[in-house]
């Protein structure tokens, strides 16, 4: 600690506009410390790590009242011309722990040089993530041991960390204090160590220890355990940019393909609950790897992983038996952010002493996943009443503003990831991804994953060569059912006309319904691609269960219009406004107040991993949200029935109606039977 | 909380004086429990743990200023005389959670209803050890949950311990939070929770949870981890007592017999280290297995482990390579005592939540064991100045008293516990244990474990005819020597006479030297007994060790006797005082200053097991321990030589000349050459 003196030169920081006067001789990187400024350093001020580098402004600063003169700052020193020599030290830049201050200085942090630094993130629309990270990495001389003053290592490595980080107390789990005799000689009592700041008050753990000045990077995954895929972000924790990303099916989908299924199995196999677990870590397992080879580093640089999940997906990865989540009250084993090792998961594709955070569930049904998604959209900060659907095989829902949040979740099943749909596919090159029919001639054309060609283009046969054309995808389902609607080849009950009744060969009798032909690939050996009345049943039923989701919570909030919609999840990303708002899956607004934010859970858990700030942060929203329990809410029911209509039957959709035409059409088809099992089905999913 | 008015009954209790007034009506239990008397509950009041138990005294109590008088307290009510019925409540005694206060009362506290009740422990001049487990088990009864207030079941049962136990958080590992949705609906949401509080600030969590009131007993381990033996006690965490105690030779001998030996080959051998982690591991779980057989306990009610080691096992358990501590300066990995999951250790044959607590170690030679001694002994709140003294393989050596304490340990080998001996064992029935030689006739007399007649009586062979005469062990071997020099048969070098020297046909020719025959039972197929010169001289060089440790610590010091000695180790509570000072392993003190600990290291790990306040006391005391390292002191060496001499020849022994008569004799025999190459041996053993 310095003592100021009057007279002493005055350091200016920008952009913190921080302030205060240290006595000639002072580095830079001292005053910037003691004043809070946010300038980085891995080395403590040796002229070692170059993280401390900061630009001096020269000249007259009306503004800041002071003239910075050209001897504002010490000379060059050796060890900055050293740097320089060898790494190259941007022009202009200097080391603030080597420069000192020799009169009033005026001193720019550069955002590089900030610990807290922003990563921008692709979503132009949302906020940026400020990097505050668990781990940090801090370099550390330590002493050398004495025979007759005995204590050990790793009390000398702490008294070190006291003294040159100002950390209180570390803990090391035994992986480390193998590694620690070995690594401190090797380094000749100087090394750096990964240090984590445990969640709450669990203090600080050194998770690795590497010998000397270590300049190599840290890792954590951001994991989004969904349903039915996983997706993982490998994460540089020291600038939050995103080095490799994989996804993978979840392989409990042999389990059951939607949660229920997977929570029955749990409870009609004993022990099947134990053998989900285990392929559901061996999958992550196995995505770490993959992402470890993808980025080109040692699994062991992967230190922290943040899990966001649905509750069934939540017990199953903790080893919890999810059968309480299947039967009202819908009690959570816990419900609060978990902080583990990853070694209690069995996750031992990382570091061995890897930290894992898994976010707070919201409640029974409603998991990390939705709290993920809260993190990310902020709705407890929007002056206006957004409406956040996040798809997937359960669609997790909030609706609020400023004043209050609402969430819910609701059994959409696996529909709009093009499941049960006859033929479904995966979003994978070859995918219907989008569809157009022609209200005049009934003819369709579309887009397929992989090429960027209408299949009217002349080259369009040319360029799918590659992929073929082999099925259709969620988003592709959706546009054809909302253009077989705007086409007048549906009616609003969803029904389908005959060739006769349409006009259009395309149309074709299938047992006692009818098909419409999006494309006949038989005659070159490729499939034959339909939307059957079943395939539109089954999107009747998943977009009537998000409507009425939706609506429940508009209910509860007293009102009967939004402003804004955002979809999030992989799938909401794809889908088109405009069809989604003709099928009914959302409610009506103006077309440019829906927003998609691509993978909202995804960047939920990158924003916790990167920020135990926006971990704080999400653990008080989750209290203030408020849950609407969907299942036994009967009129989430009446909702249900009633946005079986494409569009829906009870609200006035007056955006739509000033977008497109619909057709007052009605066909006749004998498919009563069908309907009425599938929408029993639904019902029963839906707990009721 | 209650508020007294003026005028209120007076309750006081004993044997704490606690005093206060209350208003009538108030429970028994509620009152202690505001004065903070020592009134133990499970249930927390609700009449079913009975643990409350308190006898009213009634009468004039001239020293208390009251008369109690018949109606002092409520009547019996239903759950008294229900419990009374049903378990039998001792004459005199009231539960204290449903008696209440109707007028001035003495209220007695048995011990059995204290939580901090005092052990008595066998070793009568030894303190009692005062409960202060860090694991109590708690009632509860846990909300329900309820769906339009979601949380999860581990956070209502933390917000019942929060109310019904003022505990302020609580966390629950993975295997408590598996089995918690089921038994709290088992328990109809009443639960028994296992509730260990963590060491320092580490907080609570819960071990183990049982459905409804549980009164099943919960469990430790009390385990020394010695180089040749491991001893574990399991011990009964309400009340302190050894249900039941087991003892294992460590495995590790295998890979060398001193812990020299040991860490070269963890040295010599790439993952050797690992191989004898997992040896000791394994040896461990098959004690604990067996423990939990002897006791009839299920291996799940083990909810903690304490251990004490030498620093080379404490590393060799925690998996770290022990090569440091075989070279100056003696690095420990770790020195400070050690929380961890037992799991990390694979200790897998306990409750998977179960916590293991490792003392702290003193220096790179002074082990945590010699840290258990110093917690059982106290020589820090000695007012007399006291050499303690655990003879194993290693011997830990602490002397001092309220002023100082000084520790030190030295490298004695494997002779004190029979190794390296001809016809050495182990203390096992049929082994010789004491010896005494006639000084007139040269005849022996000896005693084995398992029979307490002597050889020489006519029904010894009847006797022991079950188990043989097998061989010698430790305090055998010792009191053979001492015998052999009071009999004039071995001089002060320690060498053996001839028959034709010694006049007796006992002592026969084995190559260069003689051997004294103690017992031939080659008639019978048995084996021939004898001391050899070898075996001498590896006594002298252990005892030899061991009081040169002893020597450099009353050096530092600054004295030349010492008021007591205190022989510890499973084994030196089997040396006969005399016999020792006639060897010289131990300075030179009145017979009746020599006490035995007993096996005082398992009594250190027995006190920290029961009491949480012990842990803390053993930290802070250790800090004050000077530690002398005798490896690279040059005087030890010189205290090494001097002390092979019978008894050691350079301090006075008034003490023992007023006990015992000396002989005079000397022998020249020829057996240099193999003197002087044991001697190297030990000194390279000593480090220098």
């Amino acid at each position: 600690m310095t003592f100021s003196r009057p007279g002493d030169p005055l350091v200016i920081f920008t952009p913190s506009g921080k302030r205060g006067h240290f006595p000639v001789g002072t580095p830079i990187l001292t005053a910037a410390r003691q004043l809070g400024v946010d300038l980085d350093s891995v080395c403590g001020g040796r002229g070692i790590c170059s993280k401390c580098q900061i630009t001096p402004s020269y000249g007259a600063f009306p503004k800041h009242g002071v003239t910075v003169e050209a001897d504002a700052l010490s000379e060059w020193n050796a060890v900055e011309e050293r740097y320089d020599r060898i790494r190259g030290l941007k022009e202009g830049r200097r080391l603030g722990c080597q420069a000192t201050v020799q009169g009033d200085v005026v001193i720019d942090v550069p955002s590089e040089s900030q610990v807290h630094r922003q990563v921008v993130r692709k979503e132009a629309s949302t906020r940026p993530i400020v990097m505050d990270p668990a781990t940090h990495l801090h370099y550390v001389e330590v002493a050398e041991p004495d025979m007759h003053e005995p204590s050990g290592d790793l009390e000398r490595l702490a008294d070190a960390l006291r003294a040159q980080w100002s950390i209180p107390s570390v803990t090391a789990p035994l992986s480390v204090l193998r590694k620690l005799q070995p690594t401190l000689r090797k380094g000749e009592w100087k090394v750096t160590v990964a240090l984590h700041k445990g969640h709450r008050d669990e203090g600080f753990r050194i998770l690795d220890i590497y010998p000397g000045f270590h300049e190599g990077r840290i890792y954590g995954l951001a994991i989004d355990l969904g349903s039915t895929t996983i997706a993982a972000h490998l994460t540089d924790l020291r600038n939050g940019s995103v080095l490799a990303s994989a996804g993978a099916m979840n392989p409990q989908i042999r389990f059951g393909e939607d949660l229920m299924s997977r929570v029955s199995y749990a409870m009609m196999n004993p022990g099947g609950d134990v053998e989900m677990t285990r392929a559901v870590r061996a999958a992550i397992n196995a995505l770490a790897e993959d992402l470890a080879k993808q980025g080109d580093i040692s699994p062991s640089q992967i230190l922290e992983v943040v899990f966001v999940c649905n509750p069934v997906m939540h017990h199953l990865l903790l080893g919890i038996d999810p059968v309480e989540l299947g039967q009202a009250p819908f009690a959570l084993a816990t419900s609060n952010s978990l902080s583990l090792d990853a070694a209690e998961l069995d996750l031992g594709a990382m570091n061995p002493a890897a930290r894992v955070f898994v976010l707070p569930c919201i409640a029974g049904h409603v998991g990390a996943d939705a709290a993920a998604v809260a993190l990310a959209e902020e709705p407890d900060k929007s002056p206006d009443l957004v409406l956040i659907v996040d798809v997937g095989t359960n669609a997790e829902i909030l609706l609020g503003n400023t004043t209050r949040v609402l969430a819910c979740s609701s059994p959409t099943g696996p529909a709009f990831e093009g499941a049960q749909i006859s033929s479904g596919q995966r979003a994978a090159p070859g995918a219907i991804e989008r569809v157009e029919i022609d209200p005049a001639t009934k003819e369709p054309r579309f887009k397929v994953i992989g090429c960027d060609l209408w299949s009217d283009d002349p080259d369009f046969d040319a360029a799918t060569a590659g992929t073929g054309i082999s099925g259709i995808c969620g988003s592709g389902i959706i546009e054809a059912v909302a253009e077989l609607r705007l086409a007048g080849l549906m009616d609003a009950k969803g029904l389908m006309g005959s060739a006769e009744q349409t006009g259009t060969a395309r149309m074709i009798p299938q047992g006692r319904t009818h098909s419409y032909v999006l494309h006949d690939g038989t005659a070159d050996g490729g499939p034959l691609i339909t939307v059957t009345q079943g395939d539109i049943r089954a999107i009747q039923l998943a977009k009537s269960a998000l409507y009425a989701g939706a609506r429940l919570l508009m209910d509860e909030m007293g009102v009967d219009k939004v402003d804004r919609v955002v979809l999030a999840g992989a799938f909401g990303a794809h889908i088109s406004p405009k069809h989604a708002m003709v099928l009914g899956m959302i409610p009506d607004v103006p077309l440019d107040k829906v927003t998609s934010a691509g993978n909202a859970a995804g960047t939920g858990a990158r924003i916790a991993l990167c920020s135990v700030a926006a971990r704080a942060q999400i653990e008080a929203t989750v209290r203030q949200i408020h849950k609407v329990e969907t299942a036994i809410e009967p009129r989430f029911q009446e909702h249900f029935v009633a946005a079986n209509a494409v569009p829906h039957a009870t609200d006035p959709f007056p955006n739509l109606n000033a977008l497109v035409h619909l057709p007052q059409v009605s066909f006749n088809t004998q498919s009563g039977g069908g309907e009425g099992g599938r929408r029993r089905r639904a019902s029963e999913r839906a707990g009721t």
